[in-house]
């Protein structure tokens, strides 16, 4: 259940202050050139302490690959990368050993498991995202040679959002906002929840430029479903849209269609998806992340032995996790094309044909 | 990829004028008594041709279980049920032939599959649901065993929201409207779209009641994914939140986080999952359904040949997708609340010890 | 549970004295033309009371398609077929109702589920291979557009080994063996165990022609471990034997290894894999069946409450199941190579621009 | 498809000489003790080099458990492990660069992936199953829990079969001979192919004890299906066999069936698996394991130009794999077993709400 995908699957493990993280992304197809510069460039992006916008936490995040490449290129065998962990302060978490952080995933994991690995967050942290990252890495380049595109950023910090989408803007903006003229009062919106200790959600855009027609499969593992699931995955993430979803519930039909001329298509309000299958336009794919249930405020809460008790926590954590979100959910998503490009292979039988020069 | 679930799988097979439709319904545990006539009540919450608000085909849906029964009882072999077609008008369709409908899932499998079966949509059309309605009545007499509910109802049609909440009423609700004082206003809205030809959007609400604490699978089988997942698979979804999730997007921690004390959670933002989790309380999801495409009115379009051409639709349609969506919502869910309380069964050694008493 | 295959995967359903018994064949691509008749001689070729050496058991075995085909071809959607069992004698099997027969899935299936289905075996019978035979038909006929081959016949009954390999007699053969010269005896053999109320085992012999190099996915999908899995799936199968497997574990290297030249292998002990993986020679599979458990003479047993008893049965057994089990065996080689087919599609980075034009 | 399992999932990756092999180890139930000398031990049983009858490569095969464990329990989380390779000697392979060791999975792997990765056969290499058996490790420690024991030793080497079984012995034999007296006679011929440059096949024999009544799942997840899937997976495994299958596939039902008195069964040709389902007797399998296919003789190749070559390997090989092999076998037989018990917990309804105090 720590594995993703049908055909390019890939599999996490690690906990927040454990010895190391790492997956292994199995379905790598061979001959990829894989560039190390690049998935560590990816990691870098999603990496903590980088400013003061996110955590203090400072780890390198830096991957050591332990397997699948041969020469600078993937052989067709699993690809095992591992991150060690160098920044763990446990001790910052022993004040809380026994409580549940109000809206945490303590309380969760402990009535299941019945353990309390309290060391930050043990394997529900957003740190386990750092794997997704370098498995996404992967899939990018794959997806580079198909000259698929995966884009991000920040739509909304609270009640905040953008109003003119610019993916180039997001990749230089210290917040990964998409638009440089609210970026200043999405900003100031995270400062202020930091100062207040306090945290804030915030809506991540995600892009996916220059899908191939017909990608997605019916009807159980529709790209539109499947995406919905990866973005759900993600920490903190607590709704998925496609396209202008939200809106075009309260619409007519003759409103939300998307007509077609010769040219194709006139309108992109169903996001790329129709039936669960990619149309050919841009997928899009907005993710609501709720704020970080952990701020330094008091709280009401009980310990494991079911006794009241207030929670006041230390430790580091970021005052808006949508922001390092959207780039573990731009990754995720170039994990599921990768998966859907495979699977949709076996399609009709003249595919099947020409792969087998039949 | 017509299969859903991992321990509680069902598979669902069939076309909107095809011979039939129909499921098998594998991982049924042995001894759940079959009750035939709850199974065919279920279906019939969602047959078509009952009112004004649905589509004026007539299905009467009936369900013939073909295997997995003896004496009134699950044998712990799968579960097959077949329904056959009965009011297929496929001339209705061979206007449609060589076109495209907007917004519609015709582009898509033709451009997937090379294959046009123009015959009400195929195996796009949303006559699919009545299986998954079938098989999400085996999982409800499995709930009914473990006393967990299952609920659903219209939350919004257009853009008229209820206000006060009340499954109770919207079972006897000719639009499953969970406002009695809402629902003249919603159905007007619906009667207004058909009378222009048009159709509307809404929003669906499904509430999980007695959930057990500890369901869901980290990391990548968590109950909020597999529940978007699961709805975001049903036709015309476009968006899905569980509990308060979008509205928390734009909040602080403070606001957002449920905090504890020996009663329990003082509030359930979440929605009664934290990382990926049941934590006991209520499990709320909301399903964001856009218009039905297929509309009445002039759409421009393109025909398979590439030619420009006008959409004129005969046939026949609900002018509202999430009124009859929200029993098949309600459908998944059941299905993934026993996908999930079969997965757990193994999550800790004691568990195990306690089934092979050991 | 009830299903086989990840990319083109077939789910069964029902039991040897129920309503029907069937199947959903999915993952099949598109453009397939289909052809019936020849799905039902496929049937035919395994269906009981032919002739004296098989059950006395009349099923006509008569398949409806249920969906999954437009006008002759498959759409790529799901290909449901049921077969409807007409020939169910259920009060022979009264008499045995609360024991368990030795050697027979009885006892295993009751101890599991707690429910005693004594009609006939219940799901445990090998009346639930025809639906296997019924998808491995769909499986051949994609086969047949790639020129791939599957060939059968019976190897051994009792201890009589065939002496020269005829696949093309075997077709004729009543008890499908491969050797002119010997199946007078091998008849003899079954005959005589069926008169004295008795049964035989034997040995099936299933061969590949014509696979692509390639097929197979290691370390856990290799070719021969999911023939291994599939042949031992069915009824009465207790080895199953890749090449000269069981020979060559007594051998050395130098007489066991292929060696190669120019114009390919110079032997074949090797059974066409290596390492899992096709190398393009002829696919042997092995197949040892025990004897038909249910026999007519008084055994020892006991019945469902502990107490001890005689077992004498009535109903109808084939004297050899190896017989029919070798088309069985024969339809699982082809729904396996599928299979492969379709998972080895994206192995290379230039398969993937060549599906998708880049 | 370089995992195995459904419920107990593992995951390995690495090659022969890359820079460490391991496995991911997922659905481990919380609450085990992790020894870890434990696992190291099991490891130490299969590593090279330790005496005369195995490959010359010195590994010390120490693992490394970077996550799933907390204060010596398992938490729920998967469990990685990783070992690093130290002992390489690329270079012993520099001649055999580009051309296909006959037998070996150089031209399949060269074939299917269009890579040559000449160092130790790459993934291919047997050195994978290292990573079995560190998983295998874990299912022990869990079967232990539960009172299952796993039993493996030689049964035959060449053709000299052993006589009398006896597991305790096989422990502490050097080629885990289960016959004291026939010990000599095998380990000479083990000898006896290794000075003449050549190498030998065998049978191992895997006995599971105390397995609970009513394991594997149906139809196509069957007890002995799996098994044969996973011994079949390890290198060099050619044939696979339930119980006494080969030899009753050439006797009469009344010989092979196994009668039941209230004292249970009395005899278990069947190995312990009715109609894929456990009986509660013991589970016997046996292996065929082929002669390792690299063999220092010269012998007839081309290379991956289509050359006419001969191959005369350098290197170093076990003249033997059945030996070690034996130890991965008993491996595979402890996954498999947990996997089942933990897919077999849901198989009844009053299981189920046993589970959840209903």
């Amino acid at each position: 259940m720590n594995s993703f995908g049908k055909r390019f699957v890939f599999t996490t493990f690690g906990e927040s202050h454990g010895k190391a993280i790492g997956c292994i992304v199995d379905g790598v197809p061979a001959g990829i050139k894989i560039d190390e510069s690049f998935i560590q460039g990816e990691l870098d992006r999603r990496k903590p302490g980088q400013n003061s916008y996110a955590t203090a936490r400072k780890e390198s995040d830096k991957v050591e690959i332990l397997s699948g490449i041969f020469e600078g290129e993937s052989t067709g065998t699993p690809v095992a990368m591992v991150i060690y962990n160098t920044d763990q302060k446990s001790k910052d978490y022993s004040n809380i050993k026994d409580l549940f952080r109000p809206s945490h995933a303590d309380f969760t994991y402990f009535h299941k498991y019945g353990v309390r690995d309290y060391r930050g967050g043990g394997r529900s942290s957003a740190r386990e995202t750092a794997a997704r990252v370098a498995a996404g890495a992967i899939a990018k380049l794959i997806l580079k040679e198909l000259n698929i595109e995966i884009l991000s950023g920040i739509y909304a910090i609270g009640d905040k959002e953008v109003k003119k989408i610019d993916f180039e803007y997001a990749k230089k903006s210290e917040i990964y906002s998409l638009d440089k003229n609210i970026e200043q009062k999405q900003k100031k919106i995270v400062l202020d929840a930091k100062n207040a200790h306090d945290s804030v959600g915030g809506i991540a855009l995600v892009k996916i430029k220059n899908s191939p027609v017909g990608l997605g499969e019916p009807i159980y593992y529709k790209m539109d479903a499947v995406l919905a699931d990866a973005m759900m995955s993600i920490n903190a993430a607590k709704a998925v849209e496609i396209g202008n979803g939200i809106e075009i519930a309260k619409q007519k039909g003759s409103q939300s269609n998307d007509q077609i001329d010769k040219n194709g298509f006139l309108s992109n309000k169903s996001g790329g998806i129709l039936g669960g299958i990619t149309n050919g336009e841009d997928i899009d794919i907005k993710i609501y992340f709720k704020p970080t249930p952990s701020i330094f405020q008091k709280q009401m809460t009980i310990d494991k032995y079911g006794n009241e008790t207030i929670c006041e926590l230390k430790g580091r954590h970021d005052p808006c996790v949508a922001i390092r979100g959207s780039v573990v959910a731009e990754s995720m998503a170039a994990l599921v094309m990768v998966d859907m490009l495979l699977l949709n292979m076996g399609r009709t039988i003249s595919n099947l044909k020409k792969t087998y020069n039949k």
